[in-house]
């Protein structure tokens, strides 16, 4: 695969900011169709977020700083300028509770916004502080593609990864799915085996599409299939992004990424986790901090509006859990790789 | 819960024999629709095998024993009519490759077949076998149910368990789920937790559906949450049915049961396989022998019609996975409980 252009080399990209409007690709309804939403307002942006038209812990964290600038701009130069966009971002910083990403972009925001003199100052400021944090994204990405690769073997073989972290997830190319890129252009990559993950399905309807999309060779399995697969021995590493880590290392991720973590270490594979530094949040001591977000019975009910369970049942819809660091291998952010993560490894580096 | 009569004590029954054909209630439309499709002949029902109208390994042998029935019924008095029904055995052990239980019914029919003088002799003959099929498959069932509470705790306390192994996939009250139904009724179960169990949603779709019409406190959870569950300490066992189990304790079985077992083993809960002793294959050495089925990917690629994955990507569905006996802390048959299975104790019973 050749790079043929900037674009083609990050994926498939799912946030566009306009200037004056923010477009987002709607990812509750692919594969099957590409709708782009539009959006105008601060509250807007929230209610994408919460509603998980956009989801993924970076690609959050951007939309929500673009969130930031379209309250900028809409409160003009009203008298209390500053307090409006102040309280769109309280009001952004309300939509989902777990990655961290998302409360780290908006403190940015919330810190520009500080140093604006004037409400004519602010749009442009708050501007290019929000397209730093996407274009930061993006690069931060392809740095960590060059350093996972750094720590894996150089003759082919097998991943194995949990939900979307491409270019769906990020501001471009991907956490753990941009090393998967990175492994593939190396010639390093014989095949992704991608959990479809359960209840959002992320798996099945986004990473087997953006890898289709550029031909890398991609199987679907049934997250209940894992442990069949990595005792196969084809799979030497398992690869997944994070919503947030914590000072000793313990990372909050997709529910399903603590039971691949215990399943690679039964069976003698690697677990990698890949984030950008924005992810880790050294004000948590551990995992056991990690506010996590249960959303609604209903998603495991029904799957894309069509009931598969009885009315009403009772379901435990944790969408994150928290796998410890004993049961990592490496850590990898832009800043470099932390393997066997501990409070003084990471104290090291953050 | 008072058992007020012999059918409401063994829950919903999917099999229903009626002298001259055999109803199955359609185990894919389930909870939504109860249909119930009727067979005349022995074809219809390898079909409806194949399709799984009916699954669940006791309830596929105890189907296939009226299949044959139902083939003597048809040949009449023909010149060949022995030669017709051992065919129509044939055709029926060609359905399905992993679960035993469908392979020692028909050799029990086949059995009785030889014997049968003639034509007129054979279907009273051959329906009585299937009838002693179907009846020990219920009181196997009960017994298990009252070995298993030997080795559980006293106080009340939560399972989990995987896939359907209730009414609906034996010939009633159920292997797994016959366990929890006596635990219920002995006041020692608090809550079942039910992996919603994919592809086939046999979790949501049966499990949870048996379990709210006895009003047996069910939970559902998306498979991959299932490691989580087991971190929180309230399940002390989890309980799963099998398919076909080893000379030496091996036990194959729904995907996603060895993933389970790897993790119960992590957390410290006990595992236990509950099957009738028909599901017991001496022939076999260990789990490496024992032909797992790979089904269609678009068991995967879509949920009850609905696409959830690009067209055509690649899918691994393997629908059944093995758990080596040294993660299976009770293997409960009719015959009782064997611990800690192995060669040693597996012969001592079998």
């Amino acid at each position: 695969m050749t790079d043929s252009s900037a674009s083609d080399s990050l994926g498939t990209l799912a946030i566009l900011w306009h200037g004056d409007h923010l477009a987002l690709l709607d990812q509750r309804l692919l594969p099957d169709d590409e709708i782009w939403l539009t959006y105008n307002d601060a509250q807007g942006v929230a209610d994408a977020i919460r509603d998980m038209v956009v989801r993924g812990a970076p690609a959050i964290g951007i939309t929500a700083a673009y969130g930031v600038v379209l309250a900028a701009q809409r409160a003009g130069r009203d008298a209390d300028w500053k307090m409006a966009v102040g309280d769109a971002i309280d009001r952004l910083a309300a939509s989902r509770p777990t990655a961290v990403n998302l409360f780290w972009a908006l403190e940015r925001m919330r810190t520009r916004l500080q140093t604006c003199a004037s409400a004519a100052d602010a749009v442009a400021s708050l501007t290019g502080e929000a397209e730093a944090i996407h274009a930061e994204d993006v690069a931060a990405n392809r740095l960590m593609g060059q350093h996972a690769l750094g720590i894996m073997p150089d003759s082919p073989f097998a991943v194995l990864t949990h939900c979307n972290t491409g270019a769906l997830a990020t501001g471009g190319y991907g956490t753990a799915l941009g090393v998967v890129r990175s492994l593939w252009r190396a010639g390093r990559l014989t095949r992704v085996y991608a959990d479809e993950t359960r209840p959002w399905l992320q798996g099945s309807r986004l990473t087997a599409w953006e890898l289709q999309q550029e031909g890398i060779p991609v199987t679907l399995n049934a997250d209940s299939a894992a442990a069949q697969i990595l005792r196969r021995g084809e799979v030497r590493w398992v690869i997944v992004g994070a919503d947030r880590i914590t000072a000793n290392g313990d990372v909050a991720n997709k529910i399903g990424t603590y039971s691949l973590a215990v399943l690679a270490r039964h069976h003698g594979v690697k677990f990698m986790v890949v984030a950008p530094s924005s992810t880790v949040d050294m004000a948590l001591q551990s995992g056991a901090d990690i506010p996590i977000e249960e959303r609604d019975g209903s998603e495991v009910r029904a799957v894309r509006g069509v009931s598969v369970a009885p009315d009403g049942v009772s379901v435990y819809n944790p969408v994150f859990d928290v796998t410890p660091a004993d049961l990592i291998d490496a850590i990898v952010t832009e800043k470099g790789v932390i393997e066997r993560p501990s409070l003084e490894a990471m104290r090291a580096v953050f």
